[in-house]
């Protein structure tokens, strides 16, 4: 069942900002200006001791003065008082509360005496209350303008509404991959960065998520678990059922795991005992930042094919040829295009073409060439998908060809796309991912996802 | 023995286009145009028989009538006329011509009996003329405006001159990095792409690239052989003992193979017998595309290091981990720092930096951090190599890290960074490049170029 008590941190109809700072560039400061300028909806109420306003704001002086319903505090003050500020947000029946200050476990015995004392605040509210934190990033929802990042707008770039969720223990590699889906123009649901995770953790986020309408796909960056092990795989078990997890597990060499262990104070574990669970709970797993980021774009963007029988349609040979081994290697299939169809597409293209699989139609292809091929492929019985490698460096070929790929979509199966270049190119790429069609940068990558993609395929007929 | 026949394909004091068009956009134009526009240096002596000035140039109506001394002849004629134009160039004296024009035996009987009167007229030049191509792409020589690529410059922008010398069999795939590079503002020696090969083909190119100063590392992207199996692997060894040598060999698989074969009509050969003889010679072997690009770079832009012992650097401890776990799986060494270093830096850093390998300085660092880490890292007789991962989305690290990190090439050890986003990330990556410091977007590319530059190392000392 997921927590209905979570709702609040993505959905907060008010938040209060505690620790809201009067000078620019602070923590406290750069939190209260995100939901200013993202023009977040409900209402926003700084705190801080100096009730002069911050951004024309009103600021209130305590969090018992604040109006009778906050959904969401954001709590950015010193490491000491934080306990406190706790206790006096759940008596406020605050039922939401996100702690981005550091300053506990991970410092050591200071810090670790502090956070048993924020626990108890935890356990004392009784469920009442629930925590994102403490030393985390918190939390980032595009949908509802809800922004914790304390990161500026500059350095970090926001990324657009989309339905791709992210779970990140560590605060540094999420906002990075934040701010490179920002880039990418690639969207997300709920973003959440749970740092030290003394109450809500991965297990909790997974279940939440699980049930939630707006993520068609979770991400999940963890070095060590906040929950246990057992109800970790149990949950993840049970959500690999409904979407697809991606998990990204870092500290799974020797040295990597003590590194984390250093790092987050979490035993990191073996990776002979991860993997073979993540493989059991019917988890894709990435064996590295690329995978997570290639196979969630892919996951977000097309369906799952019937099966791996993909086509590869290439404007370059070479790039066929390199698509090509790497469907080998990850035991794709590449079927030859049935006579019936190489005889249709015989009459509709010049004679240089190569009608087999890969099909090359060449460096002089235009639009209309790739629709032709595309539609006879994709409307086929023998293909549950297609890579299409379209180097624009070539002069025949033009910006349409976004519009061509994504008509294909009607045919329901997955297509993921390659092209990589400079300025000409990277409109075209921008223009396709605008319309849902994954572009990788080169032919391996694409393979690579579509074999994902056929992963969850293969789990989800149970084998 | 390097040919220095081949030296006027670099270094032409004139260039003939054979085949220029009055036409814009036309291949013929493209050619010419490259030439007028980047101000190549010598004679540029267009001919058509429209001898109608174009661009203002006078045109010559035939080969025949072209003046005295021509060092290079671009054939863009049609395919029938080839062979003919080849003889007159060679009649004329000229050393080196690059025939563009397709229709050989790329397309079948047709082009193979006119390929074969190429042949022939090749022949009885005996040796006086050389010839790249037909069926390709040419030469591009940033340094001396050489650029026979007859794609427009909006599409396939040039990379600036550089250390890197790159050999594509496919134009394609060699236009696509052309304009990769381009992007990255990575720097080129020279490029060829031979396409058919009648004449120039991979061995030669390897030989004569051997001997060229300005090439440092030289890639190779190969789909079949153009020369003899033994010739070629001889070659390598020999190239390898002079400079690092990458390939990425395409048509591994059984069925890209295949599909190579069709393409290029060049047998692929076995990927067993292809890797063996690689290693054998020392060939840096890359396993795709992206391996082709990043191990260049490195090669590129950085020294081989003596030993494997390599430190990671940090203000994102995820990222530290992941790069340990990719060290881990590479065989790199990480050692732990002496305690005499831990000393020297605990007495000039906070107390939550985390002074191990992966050294942490955390999220908080500023460029002056990073300096006390390097220099004591680098300076020290443990480490052969750092990685150092600089993520820009935290607030205290500025754009002055590219300076740092490029004062520490004064160590003379290789150094890679690592970091990934939006703009501002963007331009700090610029700027590390344009310093000789190669920034790759995950840490586990960063730390696979670093393997192969310590295989590199291996090689040269004899294991």
């Amino acid at each position: 069942m997921s927590d209905e008590r979570l709702d609040k941190f993505f959905h907060p109809s008010s938040v209060a900002i505690i620790g809201a700072s009067h000078t620019s560039g602070k923590l406290g400061y750069i939190v209260l200006q995100n939901f200013i300028r993202e023009n977040f909806e409900g209402g926003v109420y700084p705190v801080n001791p100096d009730t002069s306003p911050i951004m024309g704001k009103k600021v209130y002086s305590s969090v018992k003065d604040l109006p009778g319903s906050v959904d969401l505090a954001v709590i950015v003050v010193p490491s000491v008082s934080v306990p406190a500020v706790v206790k006096e947000c759940s008596d406020k029946k605050i039922p939401s509360i996100v702690v981005i200050s550091g300053g506990f476990s991970e410092i050591g015995t200071k810090g670790i005496i502090l956070e048993d004392k924020l626990k108890k605040a935890v356990k004392e509210s009784k469920g009442r209350t629930r925590i994102v934190g403490p030393n985390c990033v918190g939390v980032l929802v595009p949908r509802n303008r809800v922004d914790t990042v304390f990161l500026s707008m500059e350095r970090m770039k926001r990324p657009k509404e989309g339905n791709i969720a992210f779970i990140s223990q560590s605060g540094a590699v999420g906002s990075t991959v934040l701010d490179w889906l920002a880039k990418e123009g690639i969207g997300i649901s709920k973003f959440i960065s749970y740092g030290n995770g003394v109450d809500v953790n991965e297990s909790d986020l997974l279940e939440y998520l699980a049930e939630d309408e707006e993520t068609k796909v979770i991400a999940v960056y963890i070095e060590g678990l906040k929950s246990e092990g057992k109800i970790f795989v149990d949950i993840l078990k049970k959500v690999c059922r409904k979407k697809p997890v991606v998990v990204l597990k870092a500290g799974k060499s020797q040295k990597g795991s003590k590194a984390a262990a250093s790092h987050t104070g979490s035993l990191a574990g073996s990776s002979r005992i991860y993997s073979a669970a993540f493989k059991q709970a019917g988890v894709i797993e990435a064996k590295n930042w690329e995978e997570l980021f290639d196979f969630v774009k892919a996951f977000g963007m097309q369906p799952v094919p019937k099966s791996n029988r993909l086509a590869i349609i290439t404007d370059g040979g070479g790039f066929g040829v390199l698509a090509t081994d790497e469907a080998e290697r990850q035991e794709i299939q590449l079927p030859e295009p049935s006579d019936q169809l190489k005889k249709s597409l015989q009459s509709k293209m010049p004679p240089h073409v190569i009608l087999h699989n890969p099909m090359d139609v060449t460096g002089d292809a235009d639009v209309g060439r790739y629709r032709y091929a595309l539609e006879g492929i994709l409307g086929s019985r023998d293909f549950d998908g297609a890579i299409v490698i379209s180097l624009m460096q070539v002069p025949t070929l033009d910006a349409k060809i976004s519009d061509v790929i994504s008509e294909m979509k009607k045919f329901e199966k997955p297509i993921l796309a390659c092209a990589v270049g400079s300025a000409f190119t990277e409109n075209v790429v921008k223009a396709m991912e605008a319309r849902g069609i994954p572009v990788f940068p080169t032919p391996e990558r694409a393979v690579n996802a579509f074999s994902a993609l056929y992963k969850r395929q293969k789990f989800q007929n149970g084998r």
